[in-house]
Order: structure tokens, then C-alpha cells, then sequence
């Protein structure tokens, strides 16, 4: 069975016990921005209810132009106020850098991405980087950001501030 | 409180009861692309457990640049070979136009976004266009792909098939 077969059959039992509906525009005007990873189930993490919060994931929960596209629908048409970054220890982005990465995609496929993989070494400095990016775009209405690093092996949110982590 | 105050209170508990540490490369070899809306706890909605699968979100679930970057990364660095789109009924991408839209941010900003909004009018239309785009990416290993629109009011999905909704 295909991995969406196993996914339509599960979500009948979570319709059979759906919660109900909520409005659009989320309640507590917050937009998160985590990485993919499949070890962080936001809602739990966060203590997200149904209808809190926007969630805008990608390889690394970087800043790109796709992020700042979604963010500006999020403030501007939606109505968030609030940006959380979520990165992670261990992260599959540390584990590569971009020319490597683009020499494994033109070896596999024999085309080379034009698009940079957005490696990174250090997360806390990743971290703050996001940060700075979101301070700087000009199409936002709040750059009210704090960014923080998920540990996968305790579960815990530690955060990151301009000046190193936080006390 | 600020928001990210209450959600680092929040994960204390979640950490309190972390249910153990997994593997970096996603157990069901999916990854997930869905839209940021806050009615959708994709891990509830699919019965995904933590470590089974990727999750990249942004604004209306589409497909751009950063959207191939992350699968590509999913598929070459971490080896995932399922494709699963999740876009949804009521989205607050149907309530405006590109233009509109960016009219709207030039007037509260003083500046128009060189991106388009990536708006659009028909759900399963919507679909079937993120999954011609998937099928045409020359840098993706696999291009296995199925389509899906949420139900915010009922909490099911229904497939979206190249030839209409499937039966």
C-alpha cells in the first residue's frame, strides 16, 4: 500500500473525532517558521490548538523568498503579528554543504540546481541569521521575531538571542 | 505574555513527556507539502508519528522554488520517495487576486513584492497544477505524487486524481 493509501485510511478516524471548525484568521496571531524535520510535531511541541497559529516549514526553516511570500500573506491578509523560528539540533542541512549537494543532484539527475541547498554549520548562528533576514524585509508589517533551536533528543525549545542563547 | 512566552512554557510539558529520540531520515520515506493554514495538525489529520515524514508548508501548499528545494533535499540527502500535497477548502489564498494583493502591501509598506502572491480560485485546479509541476522537476529522484484537499469544516481529505476528484 502506497504511504497516502495508509494516510486517507487514518485521517477517516481523525474525521470521525474532528474537533470542529475555527475561523481562518489564526487566534493567536502567530506565524511559525520551523524546518521539515520529521521529528517535530509543532502542535505538541508549541501547545498549538486547532486554529492558533500559521506554520510555514522548508528544508532548514530558512528565510527565503517563498518564507517572506507566505509571512506577508500571514500579517497582511490574515492578520499574525507575531514571527517564532523553530530550527533543530542535528539537522539532515548540517550534514552536506551546497557544492556537495549540488554535485550529488547533477550525479543522480545530471542537472545541477541553480537554487543553493542552504547549508549551514552552526544552528544558533543559523538561527540569528533568519532573524536578521526577517528584520530586514521591507514587506512585512511586524518584524516582532524570536527564533529558537528544538533539541530531538529531549524534546526541549532552548532560545537564541542577538547575543547567544538565551539565560 | 508574548506568544513564543506561553509557547516555551507550553514545551516544558511536552519535553516533560518526550517520547524518545528517532532516526533523522523519515521512517515512511514521505515528505509532506501542505498549506500553512492553522486548521490543519498535519500529524493528526495524516496519523503520522513523530520521525515518519517530512512536512514543508507555506502559503497555499504550492510549489516554488524553495518548495523543490526542500523535496530535493528530502529525496537525495534523506531518502524519502513519496510525494503527498495537502491544500484545503476556504483558503485565505481564494480571498484575493495577485494584484490586489500586492497592491495592498505597496499601500500599508510604500513597497510592491516582485512576487506573485500565488493566489488562486479552483482548490482541486490548484492541485493538479502542483502536481504537474512536481512531475516536471528534472531535480527530484522520484515523482511519485497524489493530491489532496482538507476539509477545514469536517476534517476529511478527498484525493484530487488528473481527471477530476476521485470516486
Amino acid at each position: 500500500m502506497a504511504e497516502i493509501d495508509r494516510m486517507l485510511e487514518a485521517n477517516k478516524a481523525w474525521a470521525a473525532q474532528f474537533p470542529g471548525s475555527k475561523p481562518v484568521r489564526p487566534a493567536r496571531k502567530v506565524a511559525v517558521v520551523a524546518c521539515m524535520d520529521s521529528r517535530i510535531p509543532l502542535f505538541g511541541v508549541l501547545g498549538l490548538e486547532i486554529g492558533d497559529a500559521h506554520v510555514i516549514r522548508n528544508a532548514g526553516g530558512v528565510i527565503t523568498e517563498d518564507t517572506i511570500r507566505s509571512l506577508t500573506l500571514s500579517q497582511h491578509a490574515l492578520g499574525t503579528r507575531e514571527i517564532v523560528l523553530v530550527h533543530h539540533t542535528e539537522c539532515g542541512l548540517q550534514t552536506t554543504d551546497d557544492v556537495s549537494f549540488a554535485d550529488k543532484v547533477e550525479a543522480a539527475t545530471g542537472r545541477r540546481p541553480p537554487w543553493a541547498a542552504r547549508t549551514f554549520t552552526d544552528v544558533d548562528d543559523d538561527v540569528r541569521e533568519s532573524i536578521r533576514l526577517i528584520k530586514e524585509s521591507p514587506y512585512l508589517l511586524s518584524h516582532e521575531v524570536r527564533g529558537t533551536v528544538y533539541d530531538v533528543d529531549t524534546g526541549l525549545l532552548r532560545e537564541i538571542t542577538d547575543r547567544g542563547p538565551a539565560a
